[in-house]
């Protein structure tokens, strides 16, 4: 999977009091390929043992520790706070955060940008906001804007190297459950299936004595609308010829 | 902030251990809106009392249980499991989560959809994936593709409400032959046609000895691969039902 140059991304997390968020931060991290942690005042020195560290283990012993945000992004380019939703802060531009990924990208093809979380608790401080070249948020429902930090970070790198909605890769309108190598079946195809269907109605009493040019119209509509792919259209074929010749035999 | 109309998605949790993780889910829920969580098969009944679900407890408290998922689902006309990147099953066709959330949106319109997580260890089994119509991954860097539980759903329903909500009535790329007026079969809908199907196969002895659940299977996906409306489900098993009526007939 291509993700953006992340190597240039670095998370920040401020005076974070659950170490289990920590790990869960570092998991996240993880899962997503960025790999520079940096903590500002960790309340709990245990975090590198986080259990919630699942495949973490390596960001989190790597993760370094900083006692002011000054230090811990004295290095980088492009400083983005991250906020609850609230506009606590009006010195700050908010963006949200689907409208930050691309700047974030952009930035650190130039040099390091931290995404800083603060607190559980409180957020960032006014102080840490004033490190900060502008804010993003996550938008969210307004009556429940306060994200756990854990999925708030994840949510943030998801969309940060977040590789956009493919067209070509798209389902096509034509066949859109298709899995790669399959085709829709053909016209012949299906007209053999309906045809197969049509026998098997017919024997088993579906089809009343005048009907038959409705039914048949109806058949062929529906095995079309179905639109099976030509390994569904056999597969459906070798049941209904099975049914067949059972009903055939029985018929004797 | 416009969300699209998201009370038609629901969150489906398979045999969850962990019942923080339950709450850190709910808590995901509500921060993007969504509020119907359905649980099957808790490992810990002790859920709802899970500490980390700030701003979660409605939802919680709200929560459906269920002992199979195909009774969690009934009411759902698209059903998406969620896997761990790796292809384990090759049956379902396997969807980026960014392509699959306009796929969402557009059948929420018309219909429940679930999202459906399986366990923290294990993901879905094979037979919950049968159940579903297809499957979405969250695109995680290749040596780490596991994700916790909480934040795989934060990152879905940020994603699935992250798109704005369309105002046309674009024709679906997942049922194309659809009219207006026309909705899609439910699951139960869909179960009830397998079941039918079935029937007449193995009483056509399409079903060999030993193979009833590969064929059970099989014909569960077929059925949903086909992505029938309510009126064209009626109008097979119609169909199926009076070849059934009469291979039993002959059978005696």
């Amino acid at each position: 999977m291509p993700l953006p140059d992340i190597r240039n991304i670095c998370v920040v997390l401020v005076s974070t009091r659950n170490p289990l968020n920590i790990g869960a931060a570092a998991r996240a991290m993880s899962n997503f390929g960025i790999r520079n942690l940096r903590l500002v005042n960790p309340y709990e020195p245990g975090f590198r043992e986080a259990r919630s560290a699942v495949g973490a283990a390596a960001t989190l012993q790597d993760a370094r520790i900083f006692s002011t945000l000054a230090e811990a992004i004295a290095d980088c380019v492009l400083v983005i706070g991250t906020t609850g939703g609230r506009d606590r802060n009006l010195d700050n531009t908010l963006r949200r955060l689907q409208d930050a990924a691309p700047l974030v990208e952009q930035e650190a093809a130039r040099g390091m940008v931290a995404v800083v979380f603060g607190s559980e608790k409180r957020g960032l401080s006014n102080d840490d906001l004033s490190y900060c070249h502008w804010t993003m948020n996550i938008p969210t429902a307004e009556d429940h804007v306060s994200m756990n930090l854990g999925q708030a970070v994840a949510v943030s790198l998801y969309e940060i190297t977040r590789v956009p909605a493919s067209t070509e890769l798209a389902p096509s309108p034509e066949s859109p459950a298709l899995t790669i190598g399959d085709s829709l079946a053909t016209s012949a195809e299906s007209e053999r299936l309906a045809a197969s269907l049509l026998q098997a109605l017919g024997l088993s009493g579906y089809v009343k004595p005048g009907t038959d040019a409705a039914v048949e119209d109806r058949v062929r509509r529906l095995v079309r609308r179905m639109r099976l792919t030509s390994g569904d259209a056999d597969l459906v074929q070798g049941m209904v010829k099975q049914i067949l010749w059972k009903l055939q035999k029985e018929n004797g």
